[in-house]
C-alpha cells in the first residue's frame, strides 16, 4: 500500500488515546472526551486513506442501516450512504409517510420494529429546538429496551446525522479540513476562528451547525469568536459549555455584534445564516398547532428582519480584515452565494470561488467520520482491525 | 457456535418432514401441507439462531428482491428489507408512482421488466376483496411465462406479503411465538385461542389477518373461537376451510358474537379490528368509481356502526375472564391502544403494556419467515445448506 | 461452464477489437466507435451468458452507484438497479426532491456532493430539447474537476439512461436483439429496419429513440427508413449524421412520409410515436415560464394533430406489406397497444401478441448493456476480466 506509513503513522496515534466509543451511540461531541473525538477523527482519516487505494474496508457480512430524515438532505443522505456500503451494511430509509408511523405508533415501538437485523440508525431532526436530540435519546432507550429482553439480536448504534442541539458529522468534518489545512491539531492552539451569523433571503435555517462549531473548536484550544446580530441568540447553554471548553483547553470564546469584530486578524472564518432560537421556537409552536396565518407572517416578520441585516456578507473587504487578508472559509453548503444561488447572500461569489473546491474536500471527510463513528462503536479494538485490512 | 445442538436439533426435525417448498410460491398457508408449515417455521427458528451468533447465510452471490406495496406498511417493509439483505440480494422497491405502471403496462410485461435479474418479488396488497391475491397469481403467471420463454434466466419466486385473504408472514409469526410460549408444537393440541374482533376508531382495517389465524391454528389441534359482532363478517370461504382444518388435526372452530364468551378460558386472546367484508367490498366500487362523496358516507356509516361497539375491548375485566386470567395477548401491531395511540381502541392501556414485549418477540420472527420462505423456496435440499452455515 | 465455448468466441471477437472504453462516459454512441459499440455490445452478451449459469461478474468490493432520473421509468430503473447490483455496487437514488437541489445548488457542487464514494452516475434527463445531453456533459465536467483537485478518490463514469438526443442503451438492445435474431452483425448489411413514428393517444413523448435507432442501425450497413407525417421532425442534425454514417458502412438512410412506403419490403419495423420537435421546445418554454394555460392549450393542439395521424397504426395489413408478411416487430415499451392499453394506439392487439416475447427479449439486454458499459469504462483490460469469473 502506498500510503502504508501515513495510516500506520494514524494507528500509532490511535493507540495511544483513551477512548471508549466501543458500544456507544454518537449524539453530541460534548458528551465525549478529546480522546473519543481524536479516535473518530483518526479513524476517519485512516477510512479515507483506505478508500484512496480502493482497500476494503468492511466489518459487517450482512445487516441493515436505517437512516431517518425529518429534513431534506442531499450530503449528509449520501455521505451516510456511502459509510454504510463501505462498512458491508444495505442501506434502508424510513420513510415516515409510508410507514404506519402515522397511524399512532410510539416512538419505542417502531425503533425495535425497524431493527431486528439492524446494527446502525442514522437520524437527522434538526428543525425544531427541543425536539430532535430527545427523540434519538427516546430511539436509544427503545433500542436498549429491545436488546435487554430478547427482543434484538444486537443493539444497533446511533448516529447524529443534525439535530436541534448539534451537527457532530458536519462539526467533525470542519476540524478535520483545518487539521489538514493548517497541518496538525497542535498548529490549531491559538488560531482564531470567526462563526458567522451571514445574511441570507431564506429563513428557519437550523442552529446546530454554529453550535456544534463553538463547542468542537474550543476544545482544541481554538480562539473562538462567535458573531450574530442581536436577537439572532443560540440556545443560552451551548455557549456556557463552549466558555467551559474554552477555559479547560487554554483557548477562548467570546461574542460579539460585529462581523467585522469577529473576522478581524481571523485565521479561519464560518460565516453562515440561522434563524434566531426565539423564532424556531414559535415556528414549532405554530406548526403544531397548524397555525398557518401565523406561520406566513412569522416567516414575513423573518424575513424582514433578516433583510436589515443583508450587509451580513462575507465580502472581499471582510475577507481583508482577516489574517493576511486569507483566512480560510469553511462552510457546512450549500451556502447562500450572492448572485450565484441568490441576489444577495452569505458570501460574495468571487470568495466563495476562491475556496469552492476546499469547502468540497471540507464535505469530504463525512462519509468517513459517518463510517469512523460506526466502526468505533462496533468494533471492540479499532486500531487491530484497521491493521487487518491491509 | 453456541447454540449448535438447539439448531442441529432443528435440523433433524426439518429432515424429516415431507415438504415440497422448492420452487414454489409462498402465498396462501392453506395451500400448503402442515409439513411445508413446519418446514417455513424450523428454517425461520434456524436463521434466528444463526443470526443470534451472526453467522451468515447468504445464499446469492448476487441479484434483485422486489418489493410492491400497495398499502402503507413499517414492519413489513423492514422485515423483507432484513431478510434479504441476510440471503444477499439487493432490494429494488417498485414505486407505482413513479414507474411508467399508470401508462397502460400490463401486469405481465411489468413482471418481466423488472425481473431480469431478480430472485424474489414480495407483494403487499390487502385493501380490496377479490383482488390482491388474484395479482399476485397474475404476476407468478407473467414471471413462469417469461422463464419458460428464455426470458428470465431464473423464475423469481413469490412471497405474499397481506393480501385479501391471507397474512401468512404474520401468521406464521404468530404460530411461532406460540410454538417458543407453550414450548413446542404439540403443545398447542387443544389450547384455546379466541381471535376477536375489537373496536377501532379508524375503519377500513383488511380482513387478511382474522382469516390467516383461524386458518393456521386450526391446523395445529388448536381449540379455535373467532368473535365479532353481527355484521362483522369474514369471507365464507374462510370459516368453510377453517372448518375443515378444525375436524382434520381434532382441533375445534366455532364463531361467537360475544367477546367474553371467546375470552372464556382462553389460553391465547388476539383481539384485533378489521372492517366487515361488505363495507370492504363497497369501498372497493366507490374507490373504483371516484365516487368520493360516497366514500366519506360510507366512512361516517361505518365509523357510527364501529362505535356502536366500541366495549369490543381488550380489557383487564376480559382478561380476567381467560384461562387463570393470563392468557397470551397477541397482536400483529401497531395496535390501537386505549389513552396511547387513540382515546378508546382496542386494547387497554395495562393489558398492552403487560404484553408489549411479547408482541415485540412475536413480530421479531417476521424478517426470518419471510427469509426462510425464500431460502425454502431456492434451496433444493434446505438441511444440507443450513448444515453448511455452522 | 455449459455455454464456455460460446463465452470465448466472444471474447476472441473482443480481443479482436480496437476499443477505448476504458475511462471514458457513455453518452453517445455517435461519438463512439463502431469497435466501441461492439465491445459494449459483446461484453453485455459475455455477462448475459454468465448470469444465465449464475456465474458472478463482481468488479468492485463497495461503493455507489447512483441514478438520477429526471423523468419516470420501469425497466430502465430496474436495468440499471440489475446492472450496477451484478457489478457490486450499492443503488442510491438522488430524488431532486427529497434533497436540497431546489435549495440553488449548482450541478457542479451536487455532483461532487454524492460522489465521495461513487463509481458510476446513471442519468435520465429525455423531457426537454437541448437540456439533457448539455446536462451530462455538466456533471462529467464536475466530477472531472473533483477528481482532478482531490476531492473524489476515482471519478465516477457516466452512462446516459436515456437523453433528449440518444438513448443508447436501448439502441443498443434493440440491435442485440437483432443480431440474435438473424445471426450475427453480417447479417445485419442490407436489411432494412422502417423507424416509424406511429399514433398515440398521449403526447410528449420523446424524440431519442428514433435518433439513437437511426444513428445506430445506419452504422451496421443497414438500409433504415424513417417514416413520420409532415411536421413530426427529428432534430435536423439526427438525420445529418444518420446519413453519413449510412454512406461510411454502405448501408442507406432515407426519409418518407408514409409509413407503408416504409414498411413495404422491410426486415425490422419499429413503429413507436413521439412529439414534434417543436412542440417539445414549445412546451420546454411554456413549463420554464410556468404557463399553466398554455401548456394545457398547447396538449390539447397536438392531441387533435395527433389524431388527425390515427391511421399511423401498425396493424395486421401494414405488416403484410412486410418482407414475406413478417418482419420482426420491435419496440423499447412500453407500446400503446389498441384495445390493450388504449382504444387506439401505435400497434395491432394481434401484432403486439405476436411478436410480445421477442419485445420482451429486446428489453432483457438492457441491464447488460448497462452493466457492460460500466464495466468497459472501469476495467483496464475487459477479455482479460470476464476469462477470470469461470
Amino acid at each position: 500500500m502506498k500510503n502504508s506509513a501515513k495510516v500506520k503513522a494514524l494507528i500509532n496515534e490511535l493507540e495511544a488515546l483513551q477512548q471508549n466509543l466501543h458500544g456507544k451511540d454518537f449524539l453530541l461531541t460534548w458528551e465525549n472526551s478529546v480522546d473519543n473525538l481524536k479516535a473518530v477523527m483518526l479513524v476517519a482519516e485512516i477510512l479515507q486513506l483506505l478508500h484512496l487505494e480502493k482497500k476494503p474496508w468492511r466489518i459487517f457480512d450482512y445487516g441493515l442501516a436505517i437512516s431517518i430524515f425529518r429534513d431534506n438532505s442531499t450530503r449528509t443522505r449520501f455521505s451516510f450512504a456511502s459509510a454504510v456500503n463501505g462498512l458491508g451494511l444495505a442501506l434502508s430509509e424510513l420513510d415516515e409517510v409510508k410507514s404506519q408511523i402515522a397511524h399512532g405508533e410510539t416512538v419505542r415501538e417502531t425503533a425495535n420494529m425497524i431493527s431486528f437485523l439492524t446494527e446502525v440508525i442514522g437520524i437527522r431532526d434538526d428543525m425544531y429546538p427541543g425536539e430532535g436530540h430527545t427523540y434519538m435519546v427516546e430511539v436509544a432507550d427503545a433500542v436498549t429496551e429491545g436488546f435487554q429482553n430478547g427482543v434484538l439480536a444486537q443493539r444497533p448504534s446511533l448516529v447524529n446525522l443534525q439535530c436541534d442541539l448539534d451537527h457532530p458529522t458536519q462539526s467533525l468534518s470542519d476540524l478535520l479540513k483545518l487539521k489538514d489545512y493548517f497541518g496538525g491539531w497542535e498548529n490549531l492552539k491559538g488560531k482564531k476562528i470567526a462563526m458567522s451569523w451571514a445574511y441570507s433571503p431564506s429563513y428557519g435555517k437550523p442552529l446546530s451547525v454554529p453550535q456544534g462549531v463553538i463547542n468542537l473548536m474550543t476544545r482544541f484550544g481554538m480562539d473562538v469568536v462567535l458573531a450574530h446580530p442581536e436577537g439572532y441568540d443560540l440556545l443560552p447553554e451551548t455557549l456556557e459549555t463552549a466558555s467551559g471548553f474554552a477555559r479547560a483547553s487554554g483557548g477562548s470564546f467570546s461574542l460579539t455584534h460585529s462581523m467585522e469584530e469577529a473576522f478581524h486578524n481571523a485565521d479561519i472564518v464560518y460565516p453562515k445564516s440561522w434563524a434566531p432560537m426565539a423564532v424556531m421556537q414559535e415556528r414549532t409552536r405554530l406548526l403544531r398547532g397548524g397555525d398557518k396565518q401565523g406561520l406566513k407572517d412569522l416567516e414575513q416578520h423573518c424575513l424582514a428582519e433578516n433583510a436589515r441585516h443583508i450587509d451580513w456578507e462575507c465580502d472581499e473587504a471582510r475577507m481583508q480584515l482577516t489574517k493576511n487578508g486569507n483566512a480560510l472559509y469553511e462552510h457546512c453548503l450549500p451556502a447562500d452565494i450572492s448572485e450565484v444561488s441568490c441576489k444577495r447572500g452569505e458570501v460574495a461569489k468571487s470568495v466563495f470561488e476562491r475556496y469552492r473546491l476546499h469547502t468540497y474536500q471540507e464535505a469530504g471527510y463525512k462519509p468517513f467520520v459517518i463510517a469512523s463513528m460506526i466502526f468505533n462503536s462496533k468494533v471492540p479494538n479499532a486500531a487491530a482491525k484497521l491493521k487487518s485490512f491491509f
